[in-house]
């Protein structure tokens, strides 16, 4: 079970990817590919594979004893294998044919990935709707531009969000472009030699790939980690952007300032010991994320040395930074979207704290910045 | 459930204590200590306060449900509160009086952590055992000091004991001496102004502190995060030095050098792939922990700058940083414990290659070296 | 002048370009970027713009005496301006023309990472030529691949080195990926509204672009610091990848393997101490730099979350990184180049370890592998 | 010459030490003491000594050029013995007798951490004695407590002020426990053997210790790195502390808030763009110290797992993170004092925001908080 900070911060969606079971299910699915691959080349039967197949499913596994076995024996993959086999008697011998650990492994943590990064693009996708209409709604409501959190011009409410949208956008983008990159199958067998599939090797790997429905590499990346580590650093980016709304919504919602508010909910933000206090609560969870994600993708990056053909260490440090940092995405992801959908906008305190900067005018450059931005956002939304 | 990596790399008493059972049971450990405090002072029936103790168990807790209700809160402690209340209606109001979220939560984490540290001095002190004893068993038998990784001088394998104990005790001291300065309760009421109990400030929290067998502090610690920050340095910075005896272990274990070998176990350090292998499996563990731990640490400080009197972020990123680091830290300190116990030294391998280094004699002053070390290790443990 | 680690650690081009001297050079060419803009739209005279623009050049400024008013005046652009104008005393009034402090130091600091990125490219392009041919050469050497530090099958050292190649090809396209990102003019005016020129702003800031020679984004980023930060990443994920080189480099020069050397210079690697010793100096380097880069990185991610339209600290503190990184990456990337043009490989060596390894036999795929790397080399080779 | 922003944000007296002359003093006297060590054994003449020390002195030496042979030699050490040599032609072979770089070189950093942590600790006292008076004038000063952002409770600035001066105690007390246990001298010889001088290396040893004022530890630490590591993050720490006490002040200062402003001084916290702005220049600085740090001193962690008897990567990477701790923090504690000294509050806008929270009166308690921390203050500050 998940210590409760990590379970508060989460949603349940990324949880039934990443936790326990999720995890184990990620490798079965790798275990049935590789059986499929196998079978398309006359590895083993189709029978075997079709059974194999069918028993890949973690609802059964003692997860807490299969992690158990897994620390004893140095990689999860061997308990694993033995528990598969067991469930397929008569075919014990086709389970993890050609198969590496580390193959499993990279290749389940793929496929976890890429499940995660779509729930969390589904949740950046909406942020940018609201905040595009966000911006263009108030377009011309005045508000302070503050710099050093002093008073420095006037500028609007509109053109907040604007900036707000080209960060999602750019969110978006970055996962898009470093997902491509680094979500690539893992397959090099026991050294990255492709021993046990020397003769066919292309051909074992398409069929692999296929299985999958991701891309292969020109080469396995064993001990090549820059594409993840920089897709752990893109989600960390993305949480930075989403920890920078974050507090500007909880400074704008400061009593002194009162321009904005987080969306009501019955029995959100209240106090245990203080009836009158509506607290920023998502924005508070946004920015909790936004400070751990840089340590966590400093880790991936710490990790990418990884000596010889497999590291000791190195490698074994990732697998424990992705849960957390995609179950602590997924939290921020989702109190970002719930807050831009229902954010609340006070136009006469925003036109009030205007009397703090001296009398100059409003830009009247705004609107046209604001509908830049926006038909940027147009056609970054239609790009497949 | 937790993800299997952290399941894998964690030790089960500390999964018990830092798992969402645990957490939840130190929630209600304050919750129980606060209740005898507020009986201390008659603002509670001493019945109330049994009542109350006797339902503060985690055991039939709904733990997920539990979270999910904080999440939406913005605290978990209103939830946890709630249901306080449901076990016994009859002293419903008793329940929480004079308590606020983060003085509940901040002191769990105390006595969280108080029970952790315990957990790893108990490996820390046997680690130690084995290095003294190591030291002065080999303290002549040579071997080369290598430095850059390249043959340096003849010195002996008692010495290179010699220095890790002296870095298990350094540790351990360094353990201790930041434990003593963190692990204070925290009680400052909704603000850090005891408004709850500000007729008998002082009588009240010394009954809490008593209740709960912890140190109070001068003043409330709501915004003070150094001195827990500097704890999880401690941690880390020992998690780096048993890195440190790991990186050593895996380069003794290189085939080419074969100096030295884990503990063997049935069915540990095997591969998937390749039947041949001994793999360096709990150094391996351990060196992954000291990548991570200096990065969780680095949260820690991350977060110190808590702005007012409670910090929108910093203080909720804290928590979730606190059972990872625990976590971590168990496996780390449970695989070189074992390791030290069982450390298969081959002087004869040591001896040959003592000739890629030129044909110095072994300093004359190293068994008084290791003298030097094992008697301020005797004097260290010694200590209460 | 530098604290002597740091000067050791970099190059003398970088440190030309991100030195005290440098820094100042860049921002004087931003500002007299600034007044051609101006000039252009006929804010001022082309007079006075070729005025400014001739007198733009840090060689007789007091770099320290600047630093110093900069610190007292909280930017060092109010008393860079007020030097320049006294340069040019006719044309006073026209210096600095619709400019902001945070216009100048942001396009300053893209201009420095712009000219050091390409001595990056540089070093990195020859460093996969140098790949590229050890693959190719060696493409049959049998050598052992090693798994956890453990032997584990026979490889060749060509595929080594074409995975060494792929890693460099990847941060040379992820460098220039993130650099396109990046490396924009930033130009918003004193609070994102850009006041100062609102009427034309479009053609101000095509003519200030056009003057640099660098793009122009849809929006000023003043808080949108996220491509920035990645750009950063990419490079801290870069040294991991030449860490992870340098990491095997040390391991088999390690003399119970002796498979390699670095290149020999006299003088270079010997012990102040130990005549007898050859240093793997240039990997050391390597290693130190990618040790401290992730750090650097994390730092630039921990600054995104900015503040309104100006950030009070976060801002500032990414000034400080740029620098480090910087001039780190010039002294790894140096290192990493001599260290493969000059690689000393010894075949027999590799063979003789071979024998720690079972007596299969090398996997026939592996020229294929190698080939396949090559090709891809070459295609990315041929891009602009 | 130093990056224009590490110069801007450190001192004067801190460069003077960490800089690149200040570095090689500090390896000189280190060369100095070893030959008055030398001298007291009698291992060389002392006249060969008074000549020697007589010669180590940094004001000639050509600093760029020595980095860039230390560069190609791989050791500082080297060359600058190379140079100290040629200095005393008559005694050249008595220079750097019985020396190792490590010895010498983390001496020397030792030295000038010792000599930096002294001018820390002269801010922090004053910063100290700024508060103990703020919080005694203010100590019935009304004002809100604010959680979360939000308004809380009522209190005072006293309390306040004296939160923030157990701030500044606990880290006075941190730096002062961390670095007794840190800054020791280091003398192991060429591979922590003491062979130059194993007939009488106590002797040798103390003789060391004397001539540079510092003690000498049980072993040698050349792979001991935990205890720097720790005062590293003691220095973190305490810039997190200053930095959650500049976060407060930037947010009292914001125009909606108006409680405080730092002190005015001609020429600061201008703009280069808008007149009317005065902004929170030193708290900005501070702010942005304590961004860093935390990172900065995760590296030294990442640093501590050093391989056998001297590190390839790791100890170097220290190196290079020291000054810059060091010079950060020398510019944040220099800017929190001055704050400190000249804080302008302005209780009528204390009492007017109080109007943002319920109804409640000040606790009655808060006087004997504030006399606590006091007189807690007064008790430390007794200590030698």
């Amino acid at each position: 079970m998940l210590p409760l900070p990590n379970q508060m911060a989460s949603t349940k969606p990324m949880r039934a990817i990443f936790a326990a079971r999720g995890g184990a299910q990620a490798l079965l699915d790798v275990e049935a590919a590789l059986a499929r691959a196998n079978a398309a080349l006359g590895m083993i039967s189709a029978e075997a594979a079709d059974a194999i197949c069918a028993a890949c499913h973690a609802r059964t596994l003692d997860c807490a004893a299969l992690a158990q076995a897994g620390a004893h024996a140095g990689t999860i993959v061997i308990p694993l294998v033995a528990w598969l086999r067991s469930q397929v008697p008569d075919h014990a011998e086709a389970v993890h044919r050609a198969g590496t650990s580390q193959d499993i492994i990279d290749t389940a943590l793929v496929l976890q990935i890429h499940r995660g990064l779509s729930l969390l693009d589904d949740d950046a996708a909406a942020m940018a709707s609201s905040l595009a209409q966000l911006a263009r709604t108030y377009a011309t409501t005045p508000m302070l531009a503050r710099t050093l959190l002093q008073p420095a011009l006037p500028s609007t409410f509109g053109l907040k969000a604007a900036h707000y949208l080209t960060m999602i956008d750019d969110l978006r983008g970055a996962l898009r472009a470093a997902a491509t990159e680094a979500l690539t199958i893992q397959y090099g067998g026991a050294a990255g030699t492709l021993d046990g599939v020397s003769t066919n090797a292309p051909a074992f790997i398409a069929a692999f790939a296929t299985a999958l429905g991701l891309p292969a590499p020109a080469l396995s990346w064993h001990t090549r980690r820059a594409p993840l580590a920089r897709l752990g650093c893109a989600i960390a980016a993305g949480l930075g952007s989403l920890g920078k709304i974050a507090t500007d919504m909880i400074l704008m919602m400061q009593a002194e300032v009162a321009e904005l508010a987080e969306p009501a909910a019955a029995g959100r933000g209240g106090s245990s010991a203080m009836a009158h206090k509506r607290n920023p609560t998502l924005s508070i969870l946004v920015r909790a994320a936004s400070l751990r994600a840089p340590h966590l993708a400093a880790t991936l990056l710490s990790a990418i040395p990884q000596a010889h053909e497999r590291a000791a260490g190195e490698w074994q440090a990732e697998q424990a930074v992705w849960p957390d940092l995609m179950l602590t995405a997924s939290g921020a992801f989702a109190a970002m979207r719930e807050t831009l959908a229902g954010l609340v906008i006070d136009p006469a305190a925003m036109a009030r704290n205007l009397a703090f900067a001296p009398g100059v005018v409003v830009s009247a450059v705004i609107p046209a910045l604001i509908e830049r931005a926006c038909a940027q956002h147009d056609t970054c939304s239609d790009e497949p």
